[in-house]
């Protein structure tokens, strides 16, 4: 499951998931359409396919009480999840919800949390039936959502998926609306920027994330199989997708879509959080062209084609002008000519 | 959802609970069969009904590190939500499992973590399909699992399940073995007591628990319609249900089967741990003494009727050769002849 801004999470993450589903070893169930490795676990409960995700924020790790209102914290803790549903183009449907706080919490704050997760509930049509309170060290609760989806079918009744291992050669990269601007929100909200309405939109950005379920519901209509959310960012997510396809991808940094709000906060570091910065939630999109044109005609705002997948080692290579330019860990500050 | 037990658990979780169930309000989606308020959620999907619920494990308060293997944390993680389902009547299908640790845990021991949760896994028939770490404060990891199931149906279709909701005035109320043996098994691990057989089996009542699946199915099977599982401790537990029922229970103290390894070891308090010590994840089963008896007949160690439901408050008497007896907060040694 996707895991939120790496640069910021367990530095191992992707290693130890790696030696635990090791122990857990391949699954034997056939019910099990889809397991570890990809946005939502897919499994068959007769003729439906219930999808399952989840995902956890940690305070002063994946939030900041400080700096976000806790209505905030509330509609993203449940928009992330969300979108993992929105990246397999499922619908979500039930969520559960965990917090783990000291015994001493702050009832009032937590009811102002629930009111966050509640907003968010009502504008993506998920039931919230449940969970769990339980005592922790911290006051600022840990909130672990668990979400369901359900996924379309085909006329067959075989469920229609995103996947991220079905990116072939010869596809295009696309994706489904202007990046950074999150990363940019969260600079803006720890660094300072001057409070107008490039700051706001940014900041909006970063803690109210809106998931693409009408893409990913579009992507799947027009016959789109591959895609996932950018919670880690561009670059290291398409990664994700080439690594479970086997194939590499070549990114035209010039195309890639700029937040405008971003341009005019931050215009020296625009395309580099674009291209690096996590928590857009838009999503990637890869396909044959002319599919991707099918999903993008019945998008209020289009599809925009930023690369194309070709043969090769698992690599995404970022190009300037045609020219390969290497990508650091901390944005576009790092990067430099290859 | 059950939360593990209160005595050492969040002070005020239940009405914390309620205040945030109350912002949530009630769902208007007619899928929702269970919502807020029984062991899990549940949910039709299609033709099928799935259930789901989460259970989270913090370190120092529901497990302790320097007392149990990792291996045996593992298995009671994914042991506790089993339980839940169990208590449901339904089935276990799938799970997710979120590490929140330190950015330096040992990997090692979250391997060991892992061999436990496989052990769970395929002793229920329980699918391991994802998850995610996370980087929290401690390196003692607070583990959560999400675990669906599927409810069994009925000849038309409709989901038979085992509500807290559905005592009857005149109902029996059994349950499915011996209690008081978990949490005989924790006062051994921390005070300390002979090791002998009757230690080691209390601590393996303790560390291990074995969710009654074969006692849920045999319920729905015989048209029980009551039950839950004992995670709070019996009178408790009773409890909930008197509530969600609208009924009064009583109980016949000589009637509540104790565990023998109790006995052996803590003569003095084995009664009393079998009425308020949590965590031995046996079944409350509760329907008119025929269906009883018919669901009984089917298992290897019959069902022990130890009370009735009665008219009256939301409320539990707890009945010593016909004499109410008062249930304090810390087991029999602080019950008092009422």
């Amino acid at each position: 499951m996707a895991s939120g801004d790496p640069s910021i999470d367990h530095p191992g993450e992707f290693g130890l998931i790696e030696r635990l589903a090791a122990i857990i070893g391949a699954p034997s169930d056939e019910r099990l359409v889809v397991g570890i490795g990809d946005d939502a676990a897919v499994w068959r409960a007769g003729e439906s396919y219930v999808m399952a995700t989840t995902d956890t924020l940690v305070p002063r790790v994946h939030y900041d009480p400080d700096i976000a209102t806790w209505e905030d914290v509330g509609w993203k803790t449940l928009a992330v999840n969300v979108s993992d549903i929105a990246a397999m183009g499922g619908t979500p449907t039930l969520a559960l919800v965990t917090l783990v706080t000291a015994p001493d919490v702050d009832m009032a704050l937590m009811e102002r949390l629930y009111v966050g997760i509640r907003a968010c509930a009502e504008a993506y049509g998920v039931t919230v039936a449940g969970g769990d309170v339980v005592s922790g060290g911290a006051p600022s609760p840990t909130i672990t959502v668990a979400l369901l989806g359900e996924a379309l079918r085909a006329d067959d009744g075989t469920p229609l998926l995103l996947r991220r291992n079905a990116a072939r050669v010869g596809d295009a990269v696309a994706v489904t609306g202007a990046l950074g601007g999150a990363g940019g929100g969260l600079r803006a909200l720890r660094n300072g920027a001057p409070h107008d309405a490039g700051r706001s939109a940014l900041v909006q950005r970063h803690v109210r994330p809106m998931p693409r379920l009408d893409a990913g519901h579009a992507a799947i209509a027009a016959g789109v199989e591959c895609g996932m959310d950018i919670s880690d960012g561009l670059v290291q997510d398409l990664g994700h997708i080439c690594r479970a396809s086997g194939v590499s991808a070549e990114v035209d940094a010039g195309l890639v879509p700029l937040d405008p709000s971003l341009v005019s906060v931050y215009p020296e570091d625009a395309r580099g959080l674009a291209l690096t910065a996590g928590e857009d939630y838009e999503l990637i999109l890869i396909a044959p062209g002319d599919v991707l044109a099918t999903a993008s005609a019945t998008l209020e705002s289009p599809l925009i084609v930023i690369g194309r997948i070709v043969e090769g080692a698992p690599r995404v290579r970022v190009l300037d002008a045609g020219r390969e330019i290497a990508i650091g860990q901390g944005g576009w500050d790092h990067l430099k000519p290859g």
